[in-house]
């Protein structure tokens, strides 16, 4: 997937999944490729940006377009099912934290800057 | 820093910074290191969790207790500086988004699952 999640106006809603991943895979990164696929027909779904340092730390944030669409996802019996391996298998220790983005922009303006047209990188979200 | 932030009960703030580095460091990871030491002085500030995977796209989650923290910290002039250098610099491209954290969990209740106590590993917060 690309690295950067293309998102609509605020407001909506961010899953930001923390973890540090046990040693070995032990299907992993299979049922996580899955996941991903699955969670692409859920409705509501708006993307995700995800990487994961050498140290095994990783960061997962999941973009939902309302709270119905994450519990949908929640709930989801493939995703179930990843959850209960995660907690045995996969991760060592993992956070969850379930938030309502308010606002959002992005950068830097490099098209901007050749145009001679200003310094800010802060372009609204979409720009 | 440990790369699990603890934060307290929610409602607090979360700033979701996603990023593509340039190529090389040009300074960035010696100043990353002092901005983290400068947003730690700032009231409100609860924490920080940040990995940048080998291909260069990073997530930085920043939590606070409010608004008006983030506000200071984003217009601090050490940050400021580093902001604009950020821009010229440092990253090909970055998205941030400001979120309200409504909930947590944790896991895995490894503990528990020793105890013989159940499946769950979704803990609330701080447990």
């Amino acid at each position: 997937m690309p690295p950067f999640a293309t998102t609509p106006e605020p407001p909506y809603y961010a899953v930001i999944f923390t973890s540090a991943r046990t040693e070995g895979d032990w299907g992993y990164r299979d049922t996580a490729a899955m996941l991903e696929e699955l969670a692409r027909e859920v409705p509501g779904y708006l993307g995700m940006e995800s990487t994961r340092g050498e140290d095994g730390f990783g960061i997962t944030v999941c973009y939902w377009a309302s709270e119905a669409a994450i519990a949908e996802w929640k709930a989801h019996i493939e995703h179930q099912a990843a959850q209960a391996r995660g907690r045995r298998e996969w991760y060592a220790h993992y956070k969850i934290r379930v938030a309502k983005v308010a606002r959002a922009y992005s950068g830097p303006a490099r098209k901007v800057l050749i145009a001679g047209s200003g310094e800010s990188g802060e372009l609204p979200e979409g720009a």
